[in-house]
């Protein structure tokens, strides 16, 4: 049985829901240590993180990714049990079996074959690993990326093991992610009687030609890399229950995915002027969630594109699209990003699985990456 | 003290909380059967009522009332223990003193007080009394009326003892109500992640324009009688609460009040038109609580009228506006229908109270309306 898939059952066994790492960091550290690897453990409130690096030379090469994985839901609806690891007609089935385990049981078996056919490589090789990933992202990446700021440590460039593959393994690689705005909205009315409209003010109907605005406004056209920014009201609410009642607040919470074309304070100005067109009485308040990135063509790219095409005949395609991931903290500090892990079509779900021949092959992918940045 | 505020004070005494009557009822019969009335129990399911009367030729006057009170809230928080009926600075105290156990002494004192001096009126009096006015009015009013149509029972002209005064007393007669119709709309859509909106579909957003019509529609312009048509959406809901999810359906509740320039039917059929201009997949039921009825200038008006302006020395103005009332099951019957009673500024709130003097003046003004329609 292959390295990798030993490795990714052993990870895949631990019960590591966010925040809780279950030892998971400790097995890794344990392998990258044989292969001359300095490990830091970082632990912030109740995140455990680890920092693992191997030389102190530029360029340094990051592997990124998560040992915590999303609650199973009930436990009776899983084929194989979700904590198993349970190999089944060449499918690895479990918890954190695409997201993303089997990623990180890839990037360390890949590390351990490059360093031991170029113990003397250039550069350095380095991990970054939270717990808390699936979680609200307050302890983990981007608190090992202040203290890394803070000493001047720098990460030149990096993979981030997110399952970024669709239909085919590393069809697709992630070269950056839209930004995202959350706005809170409040439409203030005066609550009352339905028979007695005179004596109310319905924020309901003072907001449905802002609303209708809001909606149909463009607020770029995209560009070569990202699609055109995008708003999705996620949350509407207005009224007590009663049907004789006018509501006296209407609550509208709608986010942004955006591309480089415009800022966070620009949509906010436009949502502003929007709700001030149509004389809206309110209170609005935003959740910055992160800034978009890119990383454009050069010789991360060039080195991921170029493994994956000698390991599987292919080019992948790069794409923008989709949520967000820890890459937006670490992009900010300089580094090329880019995501590129097994097939996601059930992660978060029930059933969660990976080919296991398209982790050996990530493996392979993830081997030539560091053989092409770093010999 | 007066007879009319030591009948008050006997029913407020009584904790009469919807459908409970707690032998309101029975103080009110025994009254009736010394002057001559025929008191006949109706018990349906719940709900006591009782309907009560005075002879059996035409034209017969009514008397229509509920003992029933809407629930005190938090009895700490009245002034005065809302069930002790506290008279206090020309004020009588408690839950029912304006809605409507005043106007109940009012109508048996001023009953009373006219049979004796015309013992052989003409036409005949009754009371049509319930204890689910403030419930679900499923087993009052309507079941007393099937009843009364079944054997062929005609009201001729009735006086609901509703609160219609609104800044002083018998300032405003009501001589209709406006129709009441509710929507339920569930606006269909697609359940998805804000990050991939080309692969969900956003009821919210495909609802806006529709939203924004329905409110700017004009359903009519009123006449004489009724204000124009009012559309209220009193409820409106959709979104998990998670920012990141575009929710899956949209559901909004909205109620019509409306005059007799539209029918229901109509109203139904224009907002399906609107659905349908606006291309929005939906689903959609109604509730339709009540037809508009209008009680035109005649015998019962200006009896009332200037039984009012005899006692007080003012006009009242007559009002279709405001909420629906137990008279929208009587006029269907043929009756004509008005509705006077005292202030409703504290009415279904802490601290309700009534004016003992205008109760006073009630009594005589309801005796004043019996003197000019039966004598
Ligand atoms: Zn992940
Ligand atoms: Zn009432």
């Amino acid at each position: 049985m292959s390295d990798v898939i030993n490795l990714a059952k052993e990870l895949m066994r631990r019960r590591s829901v966010t925040p809780d790492d279950a030892g998971c960091q400790h097995v890794i550290s344990e392998r990258l240590a044989k292969v001359g690897f300095n490990n830091e453990p970082m632990f912030f409130v109740d995140t455990l993180n680890t920092w693992s690096r191997r030389n102190n030379q530029p360029p340094n090469v990051c592997f990124a990714g998560h040992t915590d994985v999303v609650p199973t839901g009930d436990e009776s609806q899983w084929q194989f049990p979700p904590f198993a690891a349970t190999e089944h007609d060449g499918y690895l089935h479990g918890r954190g079996a695409a997201d993303m385990k089997g990623s990180l049981a890839a990037m360390v078996v890949a590390t351990e074959r490059f360093v031991k056919k170029h113990p003397n490589h250039k550069g350095s090789i380095s991990f970054l690993i939270t717990s808390d990933e699936e979680g609200p992202f307050i302890n983990g990446t981007t608190r090992v990326i202040d203290t890394l700021q803070a000493r001047n440590e720098q990460i030149d460039m990096c993979i981030v093991g997110e399952p970024s593959s669709t239909n085919k393994l590393a069809d697709v690689v992630k070269n950056g992610r839209r930004g995202s705005l959350t706005a809170f909205l409040t439409v203030k009315g005066k609550q009352g009687h339905v028979a007695y409209p005179h004596l109310a003010d319905n924020p309901v109907h003072r907001a449905t030609g802002f609303l209708d605005a809001l909606c149909a406004e463009k607020w770029d056209e995209g560009n070569a890399y990202f699609p055109a920014t995008s708003m999705q009201i996620s949350n509407i609410n207005a009224g007590t229950g009663a049907g004789n009642v006018i509501p006296g607040d209407l609550e509208v919470q709608f986010n942004f995915r955006y591309s480089t074309e415009v800022t966070a304070p620009q949509l906010q100005q436009r949502v502003v002027q929007l709700l001030q067109q149509h004389q809206l009485p309110y209170e609005l308040s935003w959740v910055h969630n992160g800034e978009p990135f890119i990383t454009e063509p050069g010789e991360l790219i060039d080195a991921v594109q170029q493994a994956i095409h000698s390991q599987l005949g292919y080019q992948a395609e790069l794409q923008t699209s989709g949520g967000t991931s820890d890459g937006r903290f670490i992009a900010p500090t300089g580094a090329k990003v880019v995501e590129l892990g097994p097939r996601n079509a059930t992660i978060h779900q029930v059933n969660e699985c990976v080919s296991c021949a398209d982790l050996d092959n990530l493996a392979l992918i993830y081997e030539g990456i560091l053989e092409r940045l770093l010999t």
